[in-house]
């Protein structure tokens, strides 16, 4: 065999995280034109030659994470309203009204995808106003990206008028048709901030365009009490408008009870489960367990900035099957090597990306993050996965590349200037400080 | 006036922890002796004079981290025999009694310490076999600990015959008596692994000895099984032994019921509160909340490197609050203060060191770390607080002093080389590989 490639890592291990779980210790992978050509054991098999070859001994190489839920523009807000009651309407919704701009969003953006990159996430699906400048700030960034424009019923940062968001996702979704890297979406905020009839002219609408529905679903206490008062539950609720379906990226998904998980499984619907944030906030465990038994694939986010707080999928990674085993009462449910998997894959599948990404194969992106593991945190490494789950820390990622590009190279940003990056957020977060400490009284 | 000091730190901000939560924007601390002996907002007062003076300007200054309950010594053993139920006896004491030896607790447990300093923490509370090598290490390590020798019902790694710990713990306190930085203390392992008769002895050996005692109190379900058959509780079992009282430092206290809370008030002991380790392992979460409103002091413990897995600080307090918001439904408690505080002065008074550190004042010892918070995870800083539990992690500490002198500077360890100190952890995980696959079958 000859074989001509662009970049050739070796001598790795590597975590595949592939449906027979391969792990190469050592390993190598090829990468041509974006995509892995070629991965298996050490050695490199002979008339495979590489433009540029990395030797990554001593080094875990993992799929990317997958962050399904976030704002990442938010960052300027970060650590402001803590433990505020009623924060989401109280705070957060006359805070993004007052500062959010466009400006704002690509600057804020572009930091907050920095700090992702710098923890190994190499895919987000982010919700937000001028989602525009986000789906702008990630195809600079050579990040991969589902961008979602918020819909709400009131008149929000980028909107004059109600609902005035669903013409701007469809326009964003037109917009980024044909992106390699970039999709956009259309976000409903919540069934407590959009109607059912626009909820139902939502669902229509998605189906004619062939995109994505996201939103935040069964999260809030007084949602769940207004809609089970109705209907029996928030989702028995959102079933009538036709919108359950496997075009949903369902995020949080709290209140549920046995008919709900049964549900979501059987209108194939996905979940973006956000266990930091839900946790940080005093609400109800999310069965992910559970539905993800009933059949519903199950990814791991963050959520925003102002919600986490800090946007590294590894504390989420070793919160999910913490949160899991609590929630059960039971040690031996969600593996290490199943929270890895759901961190990658699974949040793949969630996005409807598990063809293109999520795990090391033959054929797929190269979305990969490469980590040094000879800090004192991740040593020693008698099991992979639970080092992976339990040990990983956001600094021990030393690598990473999204279809085949570097956007870090020893802890080096590649596609921008760290220090600029940081005097931009800080120019809003000083000019956000009036309105953060007026609402805070 | 006028005043020499040996270290001046400026300009940085400083979250004091005191009484009064003063916080400094920005401050600076002067040094002598190893004790604080003048702080307050700059600028520095004139005649105020030191040997040396570090600039702080953009660093976080707080309290060191005291961790009130570790296995340091395990740290050979991180990521083996993860969700295997019944992990303890089907896993971890058949592995200790092969393995544990003097050699591997020194070295192993000067590699944890190094893992502590360089995220933060400046003292920590420990139980295991060989103790003594503990001590050793904390105090070559010039690290603040409390060091408790284990007493178990079964010869263990490093006693022939059942209960021979109990003479080893009062020789390894008699040796310490005295010590600047490290005492040691008798640490019966649990209500299930200790019987009543010698724990009524250790009770009062340790009044007449006046040292502490650790334990582990309520962690398991069949502990709870079998001791509230009998008696009601873990605790009302205990109760008729003596030993619970100021003197106590019970680690984990899950299975609790009010009139346990109560009991724990009204007798004085005192919490050490692991919620990594217990989330991960399926068990109910300490109602710590509950506990600190009945006049408990809580501090938090990461648990062993098996249990928690990683040994930081961050992670810990971050999850604390989460985790009791989770528990009782309610976002507005343990707010972010709270919990860095119980992280840091609240831990001090769980190991009875109250007086000396836990928070930053003048007259106390001069425990402290100092964090770069210029890294993306730390941007902005709308409330320190919330940025210090919710955001910081391990890597942002850059200097750590315990006592007025620094264990790590510019992120540098003082005391020992990383390389060897990484090496001889290996030597040791390498060396358990072989039980470790045998007990995995």
């Amino acid at each position: 065999m000859t074989m001509e490639c662009d970049l050739l890592l070796e001598g790795g291990t590597i975590l595949t995280l592939d449906s027979s779980w391969h792990l190469y210790e050592p390993g190598y992978i090829a990468i041509g034109n974006g995509r892995i050509v070629d991965i298996g054991p050490m050695p490199v098999p002979q008339g495979l030659h590489a433009l540029e070859v990395m030797d990554l001994a001593g080094c875990l190489v993992m799929p990317g994470y997958v962050n399904t839920h976030t704002h990442i523009a938010m960052s300027p807000f970060r650590g402001a309203g803590e433990d505020m009651p009623d924060r989401l309407s109280r705070f957060i919704f006359p805070l993004e009204k007052a500062m959010v701009s466009p400006e704002l969003v690509y600057d804020a953006a572009l930091f907050t995808i920095a700090e992702m990159v710098r923890s190994g996430t190499t895919c987000f699906a982010d919700m937000y106003y001028f989602e525009e400048e986000v789906a702008r700030a990630a195809a600079n960034a050579g990040m991969r990206a589902l961008a979602g424009e918020t819909v709400v019923d009131f008149p929000a940062p980028d909107c004059s008028a109600p609902y005035e968001g669903i013409e701007r996702a469809l326009q964003l979704a037109d917009a980024w048709k044909g992106h390699p890297l970039v999709r956009a979406c259309i976000a409903p905020h919540a069934p407590y901030t959009v109607d059912e009839v626009h909820l139902a002219r939502i669902a229509a609408l998605a189906e004619s365009r062939d995109i994505p529905i996201m939103m935040h679903v069964a999260e809030m206490d007084f949602e769940h009490a207004r809609f089970s008062a109705g209907y029996g539950s928030v989702l028995r609720y959102l079933d009538r408008m036709g919108i359950l379906s496997p075009r949903l990226i369902a995020a949080h998904m709290l209140f549920l009870d046995d008919a709900d998980i049964e549900l979501a499984g059987r209108r194939g619907l996905k979940v973006a489960h956000c266990p930091a944030s839900n946790a940080k906030s005093g609400r109800p465990v999310c069965p992910a367990w559970r539905l993800a038994g009933s059949g519903v694939p199950v990814g791991l986010g963050t959520d925003g900035p102002l919600s986490g707080n800090t946007m590294d999928m590894q504390t989420v990674t070793s919160l999910y099957p913490k949160l899991q085993k609590t929630r059960e009462r039971r040690r031996d449910i969600v593996s290490a090597r199943e929270a890895l998997w759901t961190a990658t894959y699974g949040g793949a599948r969630v996005l409807g990306l598990e063809d293109t990404i999520g795990s090391l194969e033959a054929g797929k992106a190269a979305d990969i993050q490469i980590l040094a593991i000879d800090d004192f945190n991740c040593l020693p490494a008698h099991d992979w996965y639970a080092t992976a789950v339990y040990a990983l820390q956001a600094h021990n990622v030393r690598h990473v590349l999204v279809a085949g590009r570097f956007v870090m190279k020893d802890r080096r940003l590649v596609f921008a200037d760290e220090h600029s990056l940081k005097e931009r957020l800080l120019v809003h977060a000083r000019a956000s400080k009036a309105i953060i400490n007026a609402l805070n009284q």
